[in-house]
């Protein structure tokens, strides 16, 4: 019955062990009950959706998707994201509820790794969806919630990088014209391959004038003074209009008390074409990677037949966690070791420690491998063994 | 992009709505307080194993499997129940833990449906496995703490009933023989059809005493006298050992003071091969088929090369909540109107209240659908709203 690789996981799959796991559930109940009291409801949708539906309207790489077949020939993915599938449920099971919506999750994505990646095909995220209201405001309102919810998990010195997905847009084709060419430099941004952008820059058959202000679009990082030197690179309405918003949002953000966390990059292109408008990302400052992401989706739900104006973000928590780096241990209060004679006598203690919240394991000593070994585990251990002994 | 059925989920795949989710994270809860009192360390185990290891060692049918292959070739299965996961993680990630392991986990657990079956494919389980413990007192404690744990829920005038596999499988082969034989009749029982049974029964080359023993069976169902009557059946020496260890049982059931909850099944096969010892099943009296069911599996350990006894239990939390029947409303405190001009003011407002732990729906009165719907699921609405207006 039993094969050679009995104790191997798929690729990418984990075990989360109680020490992690204490540590995990402790940092999603805080930012829980942060998330909590701005008014957003807790929801959860399936692993398993349609390809057709969910699959294709997510925001996830086509090659990163887990898919299968049902029994009809149906291709299933396994939930991706959870911003398409919230968007399903929005345009469906709760369509007659008034927009906007605020809603929140805490569940398990799925992205298909290859073998020698390393990375993980399965993680928890935390996450909201504000669905149906397309002010500033609410852009406001998620970067602010994301900062408190990661102020509440303990993590310090983190910074969010905000953009607006309409200044690049009006940039690049105020310059290019073409969306083709559009599309060739933001697949750099979304890159992050800023080298790559210079070298096609300089390849371009541009006057130098145009030229630099591309190579500006990646100097626009940095303080609230970005925003000027933003305005200068170019003037069409779209651009305007997006560097309008940002100075909004600065505003709105500063009434919340959290404009130190934020700096503006408009480098900052995290998807072909998903997002819309403002978008973001929090960097812990122990890692070179973003650790939380979120922005304005104008789109996605019109593809659900609910058109509506949406925003929200996402934290990963395997991430959160690795930034955080905290020692959290599991302890054990106390075991109680019996024998068969006093057992009685043993389940009445641990009863009444347990009634003050006390974590009590009560163990039949003949079910014991090792008796020192288990009671190094236990800063109390209480032993209830032989017919008159005393309690010891 | 969109396509006519994009609100579909695949077969028996089901939406969380806030008014449920928040339902089944107060039991949730309730009962997962009380099962870490009694020393249990959380755990989870990812949603894809491979379907050689943790798929083909699990107690669920094969047709009930969902499967998938990865980019090898690999058939790999969706979590079907926890039992064989964290039998895998004990004699690998916990190998260097000494006996007995406690752990327990909350997850969704997947199991294929027909089209027309109705039934969910994933569903919430919360349960606990005592790995390495083969005394009694183990026996009792998991079924003393489900009970617990069913108590902490809510639950009323609910019941347990325990059998043994080790007594069923005596009597069956000391009447019958040949192991073939008694495969049909404990398919039978397996399948709770008790008529079939007896018409079996009725066509075997016996005597009429032994049929009498077989369809006596079937009598040994209610309270502690049911052991007398089974000890009458069938006296080889595993019957005797199997009667002795229900009798045991009792003694430290009544020790927890749970016997009220308990009654004698014998009549009790959950499975086809995979328990070994004393089993169980929780009955909510509104429901007519269990909520919760557990029991020993001495042998699934040994699959994962470190033999173990073992015993251990799964509420399904679905089944529990329909029992429970509870109205529970999604309550949200307050939400506050604001217009542009005193968006700061509101801010504040709204950070104060929720500093006391309120739960407040900060709006921009421009991203509002339909103000007099929005304000009707609030207990208190305020308003922030023209230049110079004073809060509503």
């Amino acid at each position: 019955m039993s094969t050679p690789f009995m104790f191997e996981k798929p690729v990418g799959m984990r075990d989360t062990l109680p020490s992690y796991y204490v540590k995990e559930e402790k940092v999603k109940r805080q930012m829980e009950e942060e998330i909590k009291t701005w008014g957003y409801l807790p929801i959860r949708t399936p692993t398993l959706e349609y390809y057709e539906t969910v699959g294709t309207a997510s925001a996830i790489l086509e090659k990163q998707l887990f898919k299968l077949l049902d029994q009809d020939g149906n291709t299933l993915v396994l939930r991706p994201d959870m911003t398409a599938p919230i968007a399903r449920v929005a345009a469906s099971s709760l369509k007659d509820q008034v927009f906007p919506i605020r809603l929140f999750y805490h569940d398990s994505l799925f992205r298909a790794q290859e073998r020698e990646g390393g990375r993980p095909a399965e993680f928890n995220q935390m996450g909201v969806e504000l669905v149906g209201d397309g002010t500033t405001s609410a852009d406001g309102e998620v970067i602010a919630l994301m900062i408190a919810a990661l102020e509440k998990s303990g993590l310090k010195d983190f910074k969010v990088a905000v953009g607006h997905i309409g200044y690049v847009n009006a940039l690049l084709q105020d310059v290019l014209g073409s969306e083709e060419r559009v599309q060739t430099l933001r697949r750099y941004l979304y890159e992050k391959n800023y080298v790559g952008f210079r070298q096609h820059v300089k390849s371009l058959p541009l006057s130098s004038i145009d030229k630099n202000r591309l190579l500006g679009l990646l100097e626009l990082r940095g303080g609230i003074e970005t925003l000027e030197k933003a305005a200068e690179l170019v003037q069409t309405e779209e651009a305007k209009k997006s560097i309008q918003e940002l100075k909004e949002l600065e505003e709105i953000l500063a009434g919340y008390g959290v404009t130190e966390y934020i700096k503006i990059d408009f480098n900052l292109v995290m998807h072909m074409s998903y997002y819309t408008g403002i978008v973001f990302e929090g960097y812990g400052n122990r890692l070179g990677f973003p650790l939380s992401s979120g922005g304005r989706y104008d789109e996605l739900l019109a593809k659900f037949h609910r058109p509506a104006q949406a925003t929200g973000f996402g934290i990963r928590l395997d991430l959160l966690i690795e930034a955080l780096d905290t020692k959290e241990e599991v302890r054990q209060d106390t075991c109680i070791l019996f024998s068969k004679e006093r057992r009685g006598e043993a389940i009445q203690t641990a009863k009444a420690l347990r009634k003050e919240g006390k974590r009590v394991v009560l163990q039949d000593l003949q079910g014991v491998e090792n008796v020192d070994e288990l009671s190094e585990s236990f800063s109390d251990v209480r032993y209830f063994i032989g017919k008159n002994g005393q309690e010891g």
